[in-house]
């Protein structure tokens, strides 16, 4: 990682114009709120108007419109969140773990990993599993036989990727026959995967996770499901078996996405949304029922089950009512 | 595992019987888009008739009613699925880890494993914990002292059996105190348990999961919980503390079972459903709200918080019109 | 732990009045129903006044109001749960782990550990890492770098705390970028993390616990989030980045609080309700679908999405009546 730079350089290698003094130099990005002289933060919201005032970072990245609520030096970019992720990654690295493999790690013999791996303590690696170059994985990730990493994947802890799928059949006396799970999981370049999050392998063929997908924590990823390229899904989502999700799509978290379900390219679903049947246009999707102080929810939930009642009512005086005028 | 098997050979030891040439020879599952030429596929539902005309696999399982819909060979059986899960069983291990205790494993001295049991890389089982014959415990799990598990128990990586319930009094300051947590779990046979599963130790009696319950990925069981032989629970879904829930249930993805509950033998709660009070009927029971496109959920979602008000000026036009009427 | 003690013994130390033998003597907890001989119950709700009656325990803690309802030797007092809790805690450790850092944990060189310290099998502790005195990380618990933990802090196996927040920026082609989390997480003292619960590591400030917050099983906690102090979540609940909880909250189980919202102190959530704006006032809150049998279900959820009509159609009749009468 470079020493500290001037907005000079910074505009140099990432683009922008410098407003004010384009010597000033940084070290490291800051929020709003907490950095410090030496620091650049960004300013993204009118609403955080009265923190850019009071801030103490020594210079801000914002949009042409706000350039002139700060008398601070600045650099002015079209779309400031974006500039301060690259501009974020000039002064740290994208993962923190050394390369190489932690002398507490179980790597099979039969497992194939690229160059500049990094497999962190405690991680179990099975057997023909392979993963890309530049790949991060760190502590206690397991990753069972026969599933594939790409490159630049990093994996939080305690992920669990190629568990068995939940295949079960009944039998005659309504006991559970375990099917066994033989896919895999394949995992494009650049997929990052959150801490705790699982992945199940295929039943025969494979679950797969394209390329650039991001995944937060506690996400479960059914058997055979396809995550298209580049769809990034939240904290606490499930996705169940054979769903295939679109490219490009936003997954809020703790939404439910149903089995066996196709859900299109740029489709938006909302947090906590539960989704039950396909979606074949791009939009934006929600179904969360509203919260209200206790006693208002226990009167109007009361009536949700009444519904067909009262609209039963409703069509009632409705006919009355056309017969009579 | 055996090599391959011709179909009259399949239908000597499972049943069924064949249409075609009973010679035709195969040696794995596959499913009807991705299986190969010597892959034996099966074929449940009319809606996958048009890939059934395209499969590439050497034979087929399927239902008397379907018999006629392909000329390749086939077994004809009354449960295709479960046939298949059989047959799958045939060419496949249930587990594929084997038996021993992993090096890097931490066994406590005080533990008892049964004969042929497997435990992974990375686990921990605790004092006092016994496993039954041929349980296999995938890498990183930990069972907490005083549990045991039956036999022929599967545990996949990162669960967590035994660690202490939620069990908390408010002291006069609203301070939480915690109460110890000294009962333990029990696990019958042939229970499955999916990755990052949690199932925690009882208060002072243990909670109990009867044998043949399937258990997937991320499932939380709170303490003293009771789940009745050979319910099934997909993902993500959630028991609460104390409650008790019957044999032969289905729990779908993400459901939530609230605490001291008592669901009857064959509830069937779909996926994403609050339970939040006693079933005594079999049957099935949901409880989600419909998703939609976004700007149709605010119209409406704002109306439920209303619906009071709604009913309550029906209820003062139907007065009216009976008055008038 | 203390031996067996009497109930005037424990009267002496815990306060409350014994009614009965006060040289009964004791040397366990119990529930009502298992509890044997030998052991001390509490009874805390007059519905389980039958199991009272057939209680086996030798002694019962109990509220003056109840003292009447059994003759078995016990200890009167104002609060039986709490008082519960803490004689509990006579007989039974808070945890049960020994002091001192298994040899199969991996504990940075640059971590920096309190007194009495445990440190299950398997854990993996980061540069910088700070853990207070008598604090207990269970088997597989993951401290990310430069995170701290105060004094007395339980972890529950397979927590992972100060993975990455879900920091990304999307570019001109709708690929996403990084965010370097660089801040870390701060917990205070006398918090609990539950099995297999996440907790993130800030995007540049800490996310911060604050002490006697307890945590149960799976629980995600995104990044920048703040927890005030001694308030309890229950399992699997999610709380999305930046979100400011207050202090002597309770968060159901399964419940989303979702991203830059404030919630007042002594704010109490359901369980499995999602709340989605900021809350300014104490109370109880409230958000689930009710469940139903899934043809009732079927019936009166269609009408919730088409609720904005209904409600057009009463104002329709409504100013027709209006006209009219």
């Amino acid at each position: 990682m470079p020493g500290p730079l001037t907005l000079g350089q910074i505009a140099a290698r990432l683009g922008g114009r410098v407003a004010g003094d384009p010597t000033t130099t940084v070290r490291q990005v800051g929020s709003l709120e907490q950095a410090l002289a030496g620091e650049i933060t960004f300013f993204s919201s009118p609403r955080y108007q009265a923190k850019l005032a009071q801030t103490h970072a020594s210079a801000v990245v914002l949009a042409p419109e706000s350039e002139a609520l700060t008398a601070l030096p600045r650099i002015v970019c079209d779309a400031p969140y974006l500039y301060f992720a690259r501009l974020s990654q000039l002064f740290n690295p994208l993962t923190v773990q050394p390369e190489g493999v932690h002398p507490s790690a179980v790597v099979s013999p039969g497992a194939r990993l690229g160059a500049r791996v990094s497999i962190g303590a405690g991680c179990v690696i099975g057997d023909e599993v392979s993963i890309g170059d530049d790949s991060c994985l760190y502590p206690r990730v397991v990753v069972y036989a026969k599933c594939s990493l790409g490159k630049r994947v990093i994996v939080h802890s305690g992920a669990v990727i190629g568990a068995d799928g939940f295949g079960l059949a009944q039998d005659e006396a309504s006991r559970w026959v375990k099917i066994p799970q033989i896919g895999g999981v394949r995992i494009g370049d650049d997929v990052e995967i959150g801490a705790n999050t699982t992945i199940d392998r295929g039943a025969m063929d494979d679950t797969i996770i394209e390329e650039g997908v991001k995944l937060d924590n506690q996400i479960q990823i059914g058997h055979n499901v396809r995550i298209g390229a580049h769809t990034a899904m939240a904290g606490c989502a499930g996705v169940a078996g054979s769903a295939d999700i679109g490219r490009h799509c936003t997954i809020g978290g703790a939404a439910v996405i149903l089995g066996h379900l196709t859900l299109a390219d740029h489709v938006h679903i909302s947090a906590a949304t539960v989704i039950s049947r396909s979606i074949r246009r791009p939009g934006t999707y929600t179904g969360v029922f509203p919260f209200d102080d206790h006693e208002s929810w226990t009167r109007n939930t009361a009536l949700v089950r009444r519904l067909a009642d009262l609209a039963e009512r409703l069509r009632v005086l409705e006919r009355k009512e056309k017969k009579s005028g």
